[in-house]
């Protein structure tokens, strides 16, 4: 039995060692506005026009001349002659002289000589073609101006946004019916060990289902990047190496989620080595738990094993490998929302290490509680009865009941 | 000009009335696992089997009897004989008896007899055949128990979760490869107003690009459902009720963006009215922005009139679509989350009314605070600049600058 010699580095250490010898280099593609939700965009767009291009109304009433309104009453209403009504989807073709109004509907044109909207529910038909207006109106009141929306030439969206339901909407506003977004990164996932037999297969003493290839592949569609499965590697250097040699190459990032033991890492390490340079970078980091990860860069590609425990590996695939993928996506906003919660039970840990620890959130009175999760760290399900992870930083010694923390949420 | 006769509902009565009438149908699929990312369990999982099956190490080391190491210290090590290894993957084929070890790798099963593992780095190896070991451990140490993480017939998740990677690794460990889950419920999407174009075509003055469509399209997305756009009707009834009739009987819920004006949502009333009993329900509700919208049931599906302008219609849309899509799912959890955050200024409101106010969020010191973003209500760009959206409550006239609000994310 091989001991291994851990040189241990901090996540902060290990994340600078990684993006020294990393570069991302970002790749785009063009796709429909429309098909474009969740997407990253790579490039600033500029307004190409004006939002509105012209002055509309926010409101169903006539188009007037404020200052024929202004003292207009119930008692003593504003007169005005309606000399038409402007369409919906048309130019207004009349034009607006004192003492006049034309009806207009919400979202049309406000027609040439008018400067504000009545309401139609403070007008009174006299006849055909006359009304009385009961309520003055100021200017501007009831239009949208040219451009109040958004101007001409103004930065509508920057590289680096998670595109939403709105943005989409926003783009299309101005006519953007494609966009430049980021290319997915695709990640390769190699799972590893004798032990380790397909979910759908009967499990013999001494066996576990493969967890990690699949929790894995679901993290990177969370982050935005493309899983690539490359199945249960056995326990051999040639077949392991064969198949790292064809995720490296297929892919953006590869990631091993090695048997658990010591030599299966110590292979895994070899086999990461023989990739390209320069290598493995750090071997072993204090976060608790997760510490048995390797960082490599290969030939400009970041490499990871991470440990078997499926809770381990989710917690460092979350503290390294998203925000590889995030750079790779140039996103500029977490994938993950956090918020803040009151810690329902101490947490011990050690200083010069981070711990990971799951929640569970509670509403007592109108407070959001974290309340930790009991059970050992490699428990599939602590996880899947955790709604969130609240980290204990680096230079911490615990944290105490009632503190509050940021929980990050599944 | 007609004026609208509005029977202006609150939101909690538009939504009993809603509900009253509307008795969600849950459908559901059986798809794999591996597929489930984000789908809604439709079914109670019991565990089929303990969980692990076998004792197994969390640790590389030494499977022995707790009792022998116990008072072991460097200076005065216990002696223990080693008869073996487990292989990985493999029933332990070896039994310890009092003064033996067996090596033993993290995942590995425990051997028979044994009942603690001592992790290597507090042991020396003397010969092939004999370790010294330097700390003692307790019974059950570096071991975890079979059913430890879960046992044989315990409920493992519950209908209505929305899964997530790690409850996906969860049924993966018990070999549960195919899960019920709902099917995801058809929305369908009518876009209508003479004055609305395709967002690739150049706007005329008087007209405006379709932006509903396509924000109403990635809400339901978000919401779990399937958008089914029906493009832009002319503002013409009989080829809006023929839409009206194909969305319907296509759709689980049927979604008008109608044309702003009065004319256009009497229009979409009558349709909406025609499409079966109980028909349109409620024909206005107290919210700002988004008055003028229409709840109906006809033949069991719930059918909506949405505003056109696109805040409105966003705000809307969050309001009871997107409940009425997580019924027909039946998730039990919401699928957008909330912080809590210092509100930057006054908000006024009137009683009555349920205000809702797209907010940015901005950390000042170590406080998050919800800063309103300005603009009228029916500007799209409101909504790309927002990071949430807070609602003044149909009680309050108002909230204070300072108080802490409930942010709901985009």
């Amino acid at each position: 039995m091989t001991t291994e010699l851990f040189t241990v580095q901090t996540p902060p250490d290990a994340w600078a060692l990684l993006t020294r010898h990393f570069q991302p280099h970002r790749q785009t593609e063009r796709i429909a506005t429309a098909e474009a939700l969740d997407r990253v965009l790579a490039e600033e767009l500029l307004s190409p026009q004006d939002l509105p291009e012209f002055p509309r109304s926010t409101v169903d009433g006539y188009a007037v001349n404020a200052a024929d309104t202004y003292g207009a009453t119930p008692g003593l209403p504003a007169f005005l002659s309606v000399v038409g009504e402007v369409p919906m989807g048309q130019r207004a073709a009349i034009e607006i002289a004192a003492g006049e109004a034309a009806v207009v509907h919400t979202g049309g044109m406000i027609p040439p000589g008018a400067n504000a909207v009545v309401m139609v529910e403070y007008t009174q038909q006299v006849d055909e073609a006359s009304i009385e207006v009961m309520q003055p109106v100021s200017e501007g009141q009831g239009i949208i101006q040219i451009g109040e929306d958004i101007r001409r030439g103004m930065s509508v969206m920057e590289p680096g946004r998670r595109l939403r339901p709105q943005d989409i909407g926003g783009l299309m506003a101005l006519g953007i019916t494609e966009v430049t977004v980021a290319r997915p990164p695709r990640v390769g996932i190699i799972s590893t060990g004798d032990e380790v037999v397909p979910p759908n297969q009967a499990v013999e003493p001494g066996q576990v289902r493969d967890i990690n290839s699949y929790t894995l592949s679901a993290l990177t569609e969370r982050a935005g990047g493309v899983p690539v499965r490359y199945g249960i590697i056995p326990d051999n250097r040639d077949a392991l190496e064969q198949a790292a040699r064809q995720g490296h190459a297929e892919c953006d990032i590869l990631v091993f989620t090695a048997g658990s033991s010591v030599s299966y890492r110590d292979m895994t390490a070899d086999v990461i080595a023989s990739l390209g340079e320069p290598g493995v970078l750090v071997h072993g980091v204090s976060v608790k738990p997760g510490k048995p990860t390797i960082l490599a860069v290969c030939d400009g590609k970041p490499v990871f094993g991470l440990p078997g425990n499926p809770v381990s590996a989710m917690v460092i695939f979350d503290l390294f490998i998203t925000p590889v993928v995030s750079a790779l996506l140039g996103v500029n906003t977490p994938p993950r929302p956090q918020l803040a919660a009151r810690l329902a039970r101490n947490i011990a840990s050690d200083t010069g290490r981070e711990d990971y620890v799951q929640v569970r959130l509670e509403t007592r009175d109108t407070e959001l509680w974290a309340v930790p999760v009991l059970g050992k760290s490699n428990l599939i399900y602590t996880l899947v009865n955790a709604q969130g992870i609240v980290k204990v930083p680096l230079d911490s010694n615990g944290i105490r009941a009632g503190e509050w923390v940021t929980v990050t949420l599944y």
